[in-house]
């Protein structure tokens, strides 16, 4: 272990971020298990990337099958990416009815800031303050928590919004985040950036999922649209039927973006990310900007894409999201009425966690807690983490083969650790 | 084929490029050979991103292995990015001993651009006018060729330089091309953007692989340093062994990068890609930007990067580059001595061509007649394609396995088309 973080230091650099106090040297994955080098077995709760299951058979067999026989470029003609876009694109609303494929969430938020300014002929970005959308030197401004020092100058044409918090601000239909939204507008159209788009996770996933009433973001989306932008969702964390209810996060939230980004689950770990738009904007984009991706839809990409919504279907993972998020908030929320530093509890299928507070009445959150609830878990053999805009919610997002007996071994853990960890300790 | 075209504009958008008139629909490849969806066999003179071949077995083995064993991230340790990095940095003089992996050479260059902003603190970026380095908002402004109307106004850092064209341009030295850089640096100094960074591809491969003497890239490169700046080469597609010489192109160019950017071979088509540079600059932009990339490095990525390494060392393939690229050199020379229309043949190891002209006294290019001949080329079985600052370079950049009997067939193939199509027809 000692000699795996020197050698880290070494060859990638300092300041490469680990989890845990202790990090986890994973050798093997299955479904939703995991295991160390000494072969001690973790329950994993975290990693959404490996969406229908670590080393799944079906995406296995794809990946291998075409990388046997064929994996080339889009200058050439193949069936692979217009299968798979024929398909993706059948799960969302009229006219969310094309694609670009890249091999990154970060390139497709990319390029649909992009399209934005395509469309718009200006350049400013309303975003919310505890968000992640991304690495590239414009992505990377989006996210206010890890201010980067370089970035070729593009931090002014953000501007950042309160993130919701049902927990804390009372919101109940999303008229107050429209109202931020229309000032931070209004203050990119007097500064003369104009305004391009906003960019939202429509279950505002990294702020901490916060509860919200289905059609919340349907007042902010009229305001962008109102002001001549557009409305982006970063589905890259809600997408592929996570959030239980719907295949897309924004279908809950009411919502038929101008532009969508997917990444992370897309191929359960193989590279392969995109933007679904409307045929205008894609128009418009490709002839502002001659895009073309090198790896981008390429047949093995697209091969394991389509046996990803293959398995989500064959398996009934979208409803299982559903039932598993209602039974582990049950579970949470019993939880809850035992341990007072719990101070909420929330879920959008099979993303849910708990928010620590040091005092329920101020609700102060507890950062620290969290922390060592996180560290004793990993101890414990269940592997999640923290997240959210106070960095105090257990961020609790497994795979989504993730069933009642995993469920059981999760809660039963958090409850011996929430018995013996004492907050004031 | 219609259909199939009909089917791209309606899911992917209008402006997706094509090769050929004819655009070929591929279903399968093994070493140099590609088969169409009616059984057709081409020979493969073009795909460097298949890199140790269509389909090498070592390469599928290695990927499928992992594949069905464990893919995650690196916030869990684990030692095949380590072994991988390792083996990498092996292949480059001191200092150049850590790497940062991605998925793609985008996303490489567009952490090299910010790493010279981390260490100069300015932004202006040098590069040359017939290039490409990829296409993110910011890297895609790199590219004269093809400038974007989007792209959030970056287009202003950046300081274009003719390309060197050895046909045309004389400057056996580089001490003209160094001049050309050095009136860019000073453009941006005094325009108060600031000189970061030297940009180029070592070989030149975009612009037409000029014939250069060893050593020629090092006045340019004293040039930047004098002034401050860095010198990033972007061996996307001059790496791994292509060049013959020398497993970098940079080390035949004598010169030693700050930064190394990689891409397309990297993973024979599988998508990672990655940056090397030195402990100082690594440990600068890692606290000035704490980058995370989701799939970059991750355990499958790295397993087939690694069976890459291994094959090029395993079947010499970079002396295969080496000895077929002198063949081919002679062959095209032989050719030229027949055929008036090619005005200069060039090699720079596993890349080779022949640009072609109106007229040999005047080098007046002729972009139309090399659109001819790969047109001609791909309708009897040789995929190649065309590039340079005249667009009238043929493109001939075969995987690295391409033997000296697949040469036989490209220029008996290049000779009968050279025959039949008359320059003036």
């Amino acid at each position: 272990m000692t000699d795996l973080m020197a050698r880290r230091r070494a060859l990638l650099g300092p300041n490469m971020s680990t989890f845990y106090d202790e990090p986890v040297h994973l050798v093997r994955g299955e479904g939703v298990w995991l295991w160390d080098a000494e072969g001690r077995r973790y329950l994993d709760c975290y990693n959404n990337v490996a969406h229908v299951g670590h080393c799944n058979p079906r995406v296995v067999e794809a990946l291998c099958r075409q990388a046997g026989t064929l994996n080339t470029h889009t200058r050439y003609l193949h069936e692979g990416i217009l299968d798979y876009v024929d398909r993706l694109t059948a799960t969302f609303a009229e006219p969310l009815k094309t694609a670009i494929l890249t091999c990154t969430g970060s390139e497709a938020n990319d390029i649909a800031l992009r399209m934005a300014e395509a469309m718009t002929g200006k350049r400013g970005i309303v975003a919310t303050d505890a968000t992640y959308h991304g690495n590239t030197a414009l992505v990377s401004h989006l996210s206010r928590s890890n201010v980067p020092e370089v970035g070729f100058g593009l931090g002014g044409l953000i501007r950042h919004v309160e993130a919701p918090d049902s927990y804390r601000i009372p919101d109940p239909d999303g008229q107050r985040f429209a109202a931020k939204v229309e000032a931070a507008v209004a203050d990119l159209e007097r500064s003369g950036v104009g305004f391009a788009a906003l960019i939202v996770c429509p279950l505002f996933l990294n702020e901490g999922f916060p509860t919200q009433a289905e059609g919340w973001l349907r007042p902010a989306a009229e305001v962008a649209r109102r002001a001549g932008g557009l409305l982006i969702c970063d589905e890259v964390q809600s997408g592929f039927g996570r959030s239980g209810s719907h295949f897309w996060a924004h279908q809950r939230q009411g919502v038929v973006p101008d532009v969508v980004t997917l990444g992370k689950p897309m191929g359960n770990g193989h590279p392969v990310a995109g933007v679904v738009t409307s045929e205008a904007v894609m128009a418009r984009f490709r002839t502002a900007f001659r895009y073309f991706n090198t790896f981008g839809g390429n047949p093995v990409s697209c091969a394991v894409a389509m046996a990803v919504l293959d398995e989500v279907e064959a398996q009934g993972l979208q409803g299982n999201a559903r039932r598993i998020g209602t039974l582990a908030a049950a579970r949470l929320r019993a939880l809850a009425e035992r341990f007072p530093m719990i101070g909420d509890v929330r879920e959008s299928g099979m993303v849910f966690g708990a928010e620590f507070v040091t005092d329920r009445a101020a609700k102060t959150p507890d950062p620290a807690y969290a922390d060592r609830v996180v560290n004793a878990m990993r101890d414990r053999g269940v592997l999640l983490s923290k997240l959210g805009r106070h960095r105090n919610t257990l961020k609790i997002r497994p795979p989504m083969p993730f069933g009642a007996e995993h469920l059981d071994i999760l809660i039963g853990t958090l409850e011996a650790v929430l018995t013996d960890l004492d907050p004031a300790a």
